[in-house]
Formats: C-alpha cells, sequence, structure tokens
C-alpha cells in the first residue's frame, strides 16, 4: 500500500480541466500509457461483468476520420493518444459463461460451485431488454471514464471527455456493431498547449453545501 | 503539480476491490473524508452542468432504514460513510441560469457575453425528454463514482460501490423527489474487516488483449 494524501489528490483534481487545445508535440510515454490502459483494465463494473471494449487510438488516419463526427473539436487529432469507450449490446448466456470461465482461471473453483452467481447474473442480464442493458453498459463505461479521467489527472496527463460526437459514425469508422459494440464516449489524452487559455481560468462547481448533503 | 507514479498509481487501484465486510469500528478521518467530498465536488460533468447531489450519510437511524432496501448488504450500516449519488430530473432554463450565474461569480462575464453558450447548452437539454435528460445525468453521476471510488482508493481507503438497491426506497427515505433528484447509485467507504476473505482473492479481468485495441 502506497497511499497518498488528500493534498496531493486534490492538488491534481484540481489540476485537471476539460483541456480544448492540445501540444500535438508531447506525446505519452510508453509506461504513462500503460498505465492508463491497465487503469482502464482494472475500472470496477457492475457484477464485474465489463461490459465494454476501449481503442486507444494513435493513428492519424482514424483521428482524421473522427474529426468531422466530432464536431471537428481539434483535440481529437491534437492529443496524444483518443480514447473511445464502447459499450457492449448485448450480454448473453455465453457472455456470462465467458467471465465466469475467466473467473475459473484466475481463481479457481468450478461451473458447478458458480452455478447460483450465474443464476443470479443471467436473472439480472435477462430482465432488461435491449435498451435497457445498453444503457446500464454505458454506465459502466462511465465507470471507467472516471477512473480514467483521475488516474490520468494523477499521472499529470491532461485529459478532454468528449461526449459531442456521432456514435453512429464513430461505429462505423471503427467498425464496432461487428463484435457486438457501439460507441459510448471519448477522452482526449495528451499535453495541454501553452496557448489554451481555458487552462488558466478558474474551475467552475457549485459551492459544497449545494452539492453535497452530510447527515 | 505533484503528480504520482505509475506504479504507485497501479499499486492503489490493485489494491482496491468491492469490499463485503467493512470493520465497522474504523471511521474515516475527517481530513479525508473533507477530500473524499472535495473529489465528487470536482468531478467534470457535460459542459460542466453538475446534474447530481451527493449524500454523504454517518447517521446510523438513517442507515438502517436502507439496510432492507439493499438487499440487506451489511455494508450499508457497516461502513464509515454511506454515500448515495442522486441525479436530477430535470434541467430546465432556471437550472442552466443558475450555472451560468455560478460560472459569472468565479470566473467573471455576463450573461449577455455568454448568451451563445446559454444557447448551445439549452439546445442540448432541451432537444431531450425528460427519460433521455435522466439517463443522462445518471451518466454523469457514474463519472463521480469513478473518480470517487479510485480517489478512495488513492487515499487508502476501501469502498463498494452499490447499485442493488431500491432507488424507490431510497428516495422516499432520504426526501430526494421533492428537491428534484432520484437515487442513481451508492458507494459504501470505510475500511475492510479483516474477515473479508474476498481481500485475499485474485482480480477478475479480462485479458488487457480482450478489452483494450490500440491503432
Amino acid at each position: 500500500m502506497s497511499e497518498i494524501s488528500p493534498s496531493n489528490l486534490l492538488e491534481q483534481l484540481q489540476w485537471r480541466y476539460a483541456t480544448k487545445a492540445f501540444d500535438p508535440s508531447q506525446i505519452i510515454s510508453d509506461e504513462q500509457i500503460a498505465a492508463i490502459e491497465q487503469s482502464l483494465v482494472l475500472t470496477p463494473s457492475s457484477f464485474g461483468l465489463q461490459p465494454w471494449h476501449f481503442l486507444v487510438i494513435s493513428s492519424q488516419e482514424i483521428r482524421q476520420q473522427l474529426l468531422p463526427n466530432s464536431w471537428n473539436q481539434r483535440q481529437v487529432v491534437d492529443c496524444s493518444h483518443f480514447v473511445v469507450l464502447a459499450a457492449k449490446t448485448s450480454m448473453a448466456e455465453a457472455d456470462i459463461d465467458r467471465f465466469l470461465e475467466r473467473q475459473i482461471a484466475v481463481r479457481g473453483g468450478s461451473m458447478q460451485e458458480l452455478s447460483a452467481y450465474r443464476d443470479m447474473m443471467l436473472g439480472f442480464t435477462s430482465s432488461m431488454d435491449a435498451d435497457k442493458l445498453l444503457q446500464w453498459a454505458k454506465l459502466q463505461t462511465y465507470i471507467a471514464l472516471g477512473q480514467l479521467m483521475t488516474s490520468a489527472a494523477l499521472l499529470g496527463i491532461d485529459g478532454c471527455p468528449m461526449e459531442g460526437i456521432d456514435p453512429v459514425a464513430y461505429d462505423k469508422i471503427l467498425d464496432l456493431p461487428s463484435k457486438g459494440l457501439t460507441t459510448s464516449v471519448a477522452c482526449a489524452l495528451g499535453y495541454r498547449s501553452k496557448e489554451d487559455a481555458y487552462a488558466a481560468v478558474a474551475k467552475v462547481r457549485f459551492e459544497k453545501s449545494e452539492l453535497i448533503t452530510t447527515q
């Protein structure tokens, strides 16, 4: 365990902001991007089912295609690595079994021992229609977005979450539907440009007393 | 800036797990809980609109009422602080103006200067019916959940995200509808019990190659 201090955490969370202009010449190191990817892998999810896939895109060719489908926001092409968080569009019995097989590979045990757990998860996923299931999966990808942005801030990497993207166009460019996936949200990662005026302005948050009730 | 190392980040993300049994005798310090609350306040959101409210509940009386509406999961009452993340059920013109007034208070400027920005946000929120708007707000609360769990892990605080709760009962107990809020998700925070066998088992995640595509 090597926990950090409250002031260290808050310093980094204060330091981060939704970066409007990236310095395209600054690339995230291999060690740092490996840690970012691992933070995505380690994100907690409902039942641990991980109903997601993450695309970490360096390719300028792909990013140039995404750009006009992102309101031409330059972060898509100027950042170091562009992350697309995709949600699984279904969670069938086979997906749950694949998860349980993975659990057995990691922790041991048998399918028979896990049958009550299997039934519970199946009961949960089969209670939802396709729309609800996708909503659930998208919610999970937003946990990943939160963990990603917090992790990046802690590592001193700038980021910009991007909801203003065209998921249908993204899906087509990234060939997601054939893999049972759909675009949920994206996040540009890299380093702020010295010219980004937004880096200097104060964060706008409601007063703590308006946002939090302690009882 | 006081960024942390990739290995420090990953050590803490590996250390965390969905805590099944908390040690009820261990209480999070005032300094730590203040940092947790501040990490909630600082969570990024769509347009910065912060369509949420957070309840940080120490009261055993309230938690005892929540317990039977949480599948009797003991984390609700055994943890140190129980956080309920609530989503706003509407985002009307007045809410957007309240946000802009806050922005002016923090950064200066005038409503007139922000009118194009105001129109853009209004166009966005008014394009959604009540259901879509609530989905959008809930997605934002899951960013907060991600930032909360990551922040707690970094501070050495244990947590357990809890989706298995009855939002209708929670809303009633916490009197949320009268405030334009509804329960989205919860998270128990505190310290793991020495008896929690889950603390020792390996994390189950799919292989990185299955979860991440680099291109």
